[in-house]
């Protein structure tokens, strides 16, 4: 039974704080392995990484046959049918023309008193995009983490993606080509991690590292972070439908069950104003679950990770939603934009009864890369800013750096730092 | 004595590499203590804060004591001198004014296809600023961490300092003011910063905590980061100086000074095309470091970090400049414009002979929180964005839906995602 809740029940707040602050994750500490796992990367460099690859995917590489060859990625990506080629395609063009827009503009100006001032956005020059491999296959995750970058203007994207027992699925490698990455290395785990933060004879080193991987991934990540730039750290995905009477409870159920199926602690909430739709999509669930080819996944993340609320009004509705601030939030109300300004911390939120979350992981053109666990009350999804960085311009001439001197000698009196006021003094008049 | 170092040298290569590499930082590891405090705060709230406040800073505050009331600040702020409070104000709105040009626009557009898509900005709703205390009074680090926040729109602005000996700076008070800081607790380290993370009965959690801290703080933000989000670890200051035969050798020497004073690692490095100003610059720092009231922190950062760097042309400077990817870029050239477009990693540039870098510290109106250790290659400085997050806009309706279901189909299948697939087709044909 999925866990139902009722905003009028007396003990609503306390079950309502157990299910927000309720584990989903096991939180295995690798960091001791991952930290000799990089250590042994500074050091032996190919030779490490050659060794680490072989054991752990079961491969008898040398350093020369890590990077896949051109050749080998375009006999792959031949071998891809027509009906996915057209599919990464479509997904590719419109996300690439979504983060178009997202390109900032420099701006550069002269303020009232006649200082320079500005600031000025440049592209990240190396990118490192770490890719799972083995039995998950997710070519949109390629696009979702390199289309962005190279709209960005990266001019270096490096992939890594572990090849268990040498196999590689044909889309990631057509995906990777579309979406035009540089190189692809079949290098996994920690020591992919190492290996493009810190470089290797084979591997040049990054300055940024993005995607998803298990724990000894995000513990790579996290330990190399400041050598390189990293993107969040993925916890389970999630989704929050608010629905009313308009709604369609077996579509609603569809939503559900495709998060829950992501498995690792996903989970799907209804919170509804329509007692009976509460009834009849927690029914749906259990009956379309039964219809998956592989149910399981979907089964254990609506039966220990997810709810149905009932609620009062749309208002309460947005109040849990705010506390909740989910990955996405579908809004199957028939009018969204009623409710959608009051809705703060959300990473991604769907507009109305035709607009499954399922779209958006793949060809809405939007990012699925996207904050989870309450992380959207202070993070963004995955865009083209994470691949571009600020550069402050300041400039002064004789009149303004004299008008502006005063202060700032105060103030480096006040902070006792007489080296500051000094460089300010020494250039006054002469 | 300072290194100097000359790209024509046989051995620049290396030199230049083991000064780019050299460490800067004793990398104190104090995890273990951070995590039992964090786990003390989290379980006994402010019963913990008070004990470990009342501990590290030999006060004798009950809980009531924490949050300074706002007629001491008032008080407190109504003592610091005209001339002191004339440069907080024209600070504060120098830096106002600036970053009120970083607000960001939301977009929300209609695609060709009929797909509306779109980015919208909302601001974080609560932020903490650790301001350090004791010797180190920064008033400018207050109006530099929450200004940008203000300009967001955060409601609520949670001030940390700690007060050694129960002694707090009035003009911390006072910018905290200005600056619309909401409320100013006196506590420090990192049981400061697991109160703002998880919340105690007197400090309710914020959602992201910014501002510099020793490495207790750090480590504490390190550790509650996920929790909350958290700004760069900031280490050690420093500038680089490009400069050719227009510069002044006194303004330059002046320059490289007034950051080495930072101490802690602080670097200066000064790249010239002119052999003779390597020469002046060099005595000049010697000469000028004698006549500072403080000399030592200069002292020690010039002569344990710093180097003078002969180079053949701009052009190797500015190759220089994107490997050393400083926090501080000053172009001390009559035509900084000519090398500007090239330098592609910096925090802050500085154009042309009449701005000290120390001009941009508190009154240039840009901020001063910058990137430092070669992570300008792929972070910014403190901004609006930083306290703001984004959220997209997906919505389709049922012809548009239509028009992608097929890719979104196919690539569902080929993750093995039938959940997802399935929740796109069960729309259709109705």
């Amino acid at each position: 039974m999925v866990l139902r809740l009722d905003s009028a029940d007396r003990d609503f707040e306390s079950r309502f704080r157990q299910l927000l602050e309720g584990k989903r994750e096991s939180s295995q500490d690798v960091s001791d392995t991952v930290a000799g796992i990089i250590a042994d990367i500074r050091t032996r460099g190919d030779d490490a990484l050659v060794e680490l690859t072989n054991r752990f995917d079961r491969t008898r590489y040398g350093a020369a046959d890590l990077r896949i060859p051109q050749d080998e990625i375009d006999k792959a990506a031949a071998r891809v049918s027509d009906e996915v080629r057209a599919a990464l395609q479509t997904a590719h063009d419109r996300i690439r023309a979504h983060h178009e827009k997202q390109k900032p503009t420099d701006h550069i100006y002269t303020d009232p008193l006649g200082v320079t001032l500005g600031t000025r956005w440049t592209p990240v020059d190396a990118v490192g995009i770490y890719v799972p491999g083995g039995l998950a296959t997710y070519p949109s995750s390629v696009l979702m983490n390199a289309v962005p970058a190279k709209v960005a203007g990266v001019g270096r994207i490096a992939m890594v993606v572990p090849t268990p027992g040498g196999q590689i699925a044909a889309p990631i490698l057509l995906a990777a080509k579309i979406a035009g990455v540089t190189e692809i290395y079949r290098v996994g785990g920690a020591q992919a991690v190492a290996a493009l933060a810190y470089g290797t004879a084979t591997i040049a080193p990054v300055d940024k590292i993005v995607g998803p991987g298990n724990a000894y991934v995000a513990t790579a990540k996290r330990q190399v972070f400041g050598q390189v730039g990293i993107d969040m750290i993925a916890g389970p995905s999630e989704v929050l439908v608010i629905a009313d009477g308009s709604a369609n409870s077996a579509w609603v159920a569809a939503d559900l069950i495709a998060q829950a199926e992501h498995g690792a602690g996903a989970r799907s909430i209804l919170v509804t104003t329509e007692k009976g739709l509460a009834d009849s999509v927690a029914a749906e669930v259990d009956r379309q679950i039964d219809l998956l080819p592989n149910p399981a996944n979907a089964r254990e993340g609506w039966h220990d990770y997810s709810a149905v609320i009932s609620v009062a009004s749309l208002d309460e509705a947005v109040v849990l939603a705010n506390r909740i601030a989910s990955e996405h939030i579908e809004l199957a109300l028939d009018d969204p934009q009623s409710i959608l300004p009051s809705i703060r911390h959300a990473g991604a939120i769907f507009l109305g009864h035709h607009t499954p979350e399922a779209i958006g992981d793949y060809v809405g053109g939007s990012n699925h890369v996207l904050p989870t666990a309450g992380t959207a009350r202070f993070a963004s999804g995955l865009g083209v800013l994470d691949f571009m960085k600020r550069t402050s311009i300041l400039g002064c001439d004789p009149m303004t750096l004299s008008a502006l001197s005063q202060a700032a000698v105060t103030l480096a009196e006040v902070e006792g730092l007489d080296g500051h006021g000094r460089s300010v003094s020494i250039r006054l008049n002469r």
